[in-house]
């Protein structure tokens, strides 16, 4: 290596930066807000500022950033961020490899937090490993032997957007009965807010409509509430079904679980795997193994260096 | 080669055998009934002699077969075959390669109807390809970055176990809300019948029981009924948004649909692109094409003989 690989990991709220050290560290984590209502410019300008202080001020020789929302990482163009306005098209490669002056990969953050746990995290050593992030929206990625799976346009590894109902609530893009619209934070939260509007009798209703997050909901259901421990039955049980069709499709090795949700314990993780039996053949269940994920929130981060590396290193 | 190469395809009535020819070709097919109530021992004996004749009587170099259900590809043992009783955990490469003194490669059936259609139909040149076969049950397979995908335990690819409702209808596999328990002829059926039995009035009601199948439902719903035409529409809208899942998910350049049930044209295919639309992803959907297959019922033979070549030919 003859200089610095730094990966850059963009949140709607706030932005990371790391440079590569040794063989699979990384050095001191350099923050930013996200300035989001800026649009994508300033945004890129701010994760450029973070790259550049993570990297020393040294030339750098690439960056790899992730970025919230599915993007075509052959063309460096994004599709869509769901949590940031205005992203739709640009060609975020592009922008931020003019910024840092070196090569730059751009990945969805799932898919680089999926890469991490599968490199450096709960999944080493597998090579079919699938990783799902459940919190505010569901994401996650694929390795199919031994390799994270893109897909044909780069937009592969979307666990979180397959059926899980016949129709009814719908996800952050709109589509009904997808897993989304029923297990995420988000999900959670607007099941609850239609509950109380309806009447239903819930100690929820004490709390202020748009405070009610996934957090309350958990509160509520260890105190015994009824509705939240419903809505967790079905936010788990739906978890769990989505991930027994993954394993009679994938057969993974392991299976494992990010994000805010995990949090809550049994309340998610009894459902969920009442739900994988339901779905799953005997013979794939029996040799996968579903786990919580092992990196936690600085995954993203991880990923973002890893695949720095991986893009850009010397071999 | 220095001998004859042999592909068996084994199904619940008959089966077919044929060597290979040149680059991507076969010979004559030889076909056996499958005595299926001797179990797998005489099933095998009559496999083995259909492989001879394919060979001319000469000793083969290697032979792949296509068994219908889950297995083990890496060991050889079959976990279970929903079309042909007692062949669970029996060692199925082991038997046959006794029999035929040569090395021998067992996949699932629609695993090697898929490679077929990638390697040589509808498939050819793409890297990320989904295969669907959708008859009395629903089965399928999967290549990704140009590889058939095996998995941990060479499971993988079973595109009709994936949940498509929160419960209700069984698959052959008696887990509920499956894909293969709304969409495949058998489901198809089973709903006519039940339908009939709860005294809904269809033009069915005029046909045996027992002899209600997909066809005959089609046949009804050419004719304007009502119910017939209600179960192809929740039939396909179903298989519709499971394919719409697996473009999220995989992001797949093709997915060809191949079985009994795409003879029945626009009745299947309306409802199913509409699925499709209700859960994809705009970009992914937009560079997805889906498509009938190229080799019809021929597939399981000839993804056979390329396997045996694949396995057991000179490079």
């Amino acid at each position: 290596m003859t200089g610095p690989l730094v990966g850059i990991d963009l949140g709607g709220t706030s932005i990371r930066a790391a440079v590569a050290t040794g063989a699979s560290g990384h050095g001191a984590t350099v923050h930013r807000d996200t300035p989001a209502a800026d649009g994508p410019e300033a945004v890129l300008d701010a994760c450029a500022e973070a790259a550049r202080e993570a990297g020393g001020g040294t030339p750098l020789v690439g960056a790899a950033i992730g970025i919230p929302g599915p993007l075509d990482a052959a063309t460096g163009v994004v599709n869509a961020t769901p949590h940031l306005r205005g992203w739709e098209g640009v060609n975020a490669r592009a922008m931020l490899s003019e910024r840092l002056d070196c090569p730059v990969a751009i990945q969805n953050d799932a898919s680089l937090a999926g890469y991490a746990e599968w490199s450096r995290g709960v999944g080493r050593g597998s090579s079919t490993f699938v990783f799902i992030t459940v919190s505010t929206g569901i994401g996650g990625a694929l390795v199919m032997d031994g390799a994270l799976q893109h897909g044909a346009t780069g937009t592969a590894g979307e666990v979180g957007h397959v059926p899980a109902a016949t129709g009814g609530a719908r996800c952050g893009q709109g589509h009904p009965g997808c897993l989304e619209g029923i297990a995420s934070g988000t999900a959670m939260a607007r099941r609850a807010q239609e509950a109380i509007r309806a009447g239903v009798a819930t100690s929820l209703s004490s709390v202020p409509a748009d405070a009610i997050d996934a957090v309350e909901i958990e509160r509520a259901a260890q105190a015994g509430d009824a509705l939240a421990n419903e809505i967790f039955r079905d936010a788990g049980r739906a978890l769990g079904r989505a991930l027994g069709g993954l394993i009679n499709l994938l057969n993974p090795e392991i299976i494992s679980i990010g994000g805010g949700l995990i949090n809550s314990g049994d309340l998610l993780f009894t459902p969920l795997h009442a739900g994988v039996r339901e779905i799953a053949f005997a013979a794939p269940l029996a040799t996968c193994r579903i786990t919580k994920v092992e990196l936690g929130t600085d995954a993203g981060l991880v990923g973002a260096v890893a695949w720095a590396v991986k893009e850009f290193g010397q071999v």
